[in-house]
């Protein structure tokens, strides 16, 4: 199934977190071939994280782990669709459930539209990057 | 609201478009700058074509233009999501109601899930790309 998924220059494939039981999107991240192998073998997300240049095995500090329920592959086989149930109920490092909390309003300011469920200081020893 | 937007090394930003009413994921693709700023004027989905280099007015060919209800950025400012009407309900270039019709089995294969609404030929005078 790997051979399907076109890798991009850096050796990396986009991936949206859906969630699985509300459908709300989660979290946007990205994946490398040992990220993607991993997580189709142990259903659970592991991301690479592009500042760090690691593995990210996602709620490995928080806790916030995902469970996949389901992988989708798009039609140009360059992204992927991976619905999950979030632990905790916290996708986002700032503490809010997602990553989207942002909103365009008609005064062509963004807003912020979701509240902090856990202080990322609660979330994290030390201060989220 | 564009200097909140984080475009990386080629200008570009990536977006992901969800049905408004169903919440499922139609597509992912690219904006630029411009492609950005004509989305937020004219409400109409404005993508930035990387295999032609240059604005892809959603529905120019096909007519299955997007109406944009919503436009949210995430925590780290470099990823749009955009809730969408999707005229025609067919957003991929295969016909399908959206581009992740394929999904991961238990076999370890992937399997596609969503039948074909209208087919490519009818709705381009080309091969589809």
């Amino acid at each position: 199934m790997i051979e399907s998924v076109v890798f991009n220059d850096d050796g990396l494939v986009p991936v949206i977190a859906q969630d699985s039981e509300s459908g709300q999107i989660l979290m946007f991240a990205w994946m490398n071939r040992e990220a993607l192998e991993e997580t189709s073998k142990t259903g659970r997300a592991v991301y690479f994280s592009r500042s760090r240049q690691r593995l990210w095995r996602k709620g490995e500090e928080s806790g916030h782990v995902q469970h996949v329920k389901s992988l989708r592959l798009d039609c140009d086989g360059d992204v992927l669709l991976m619905n999950v149930e979030q632990i905790g109920g916290i996708a986002c490092h700032t503490g809010r459930e997602h990553c989207f909390y942002r909103q365009l309003g008609d005064d062509g300011q963004w807003h912020i539209t979701e509240k902090v469920i856990k202080d990322a200081s609660e979330i994290y020893n030390r201060t989220p990057d």
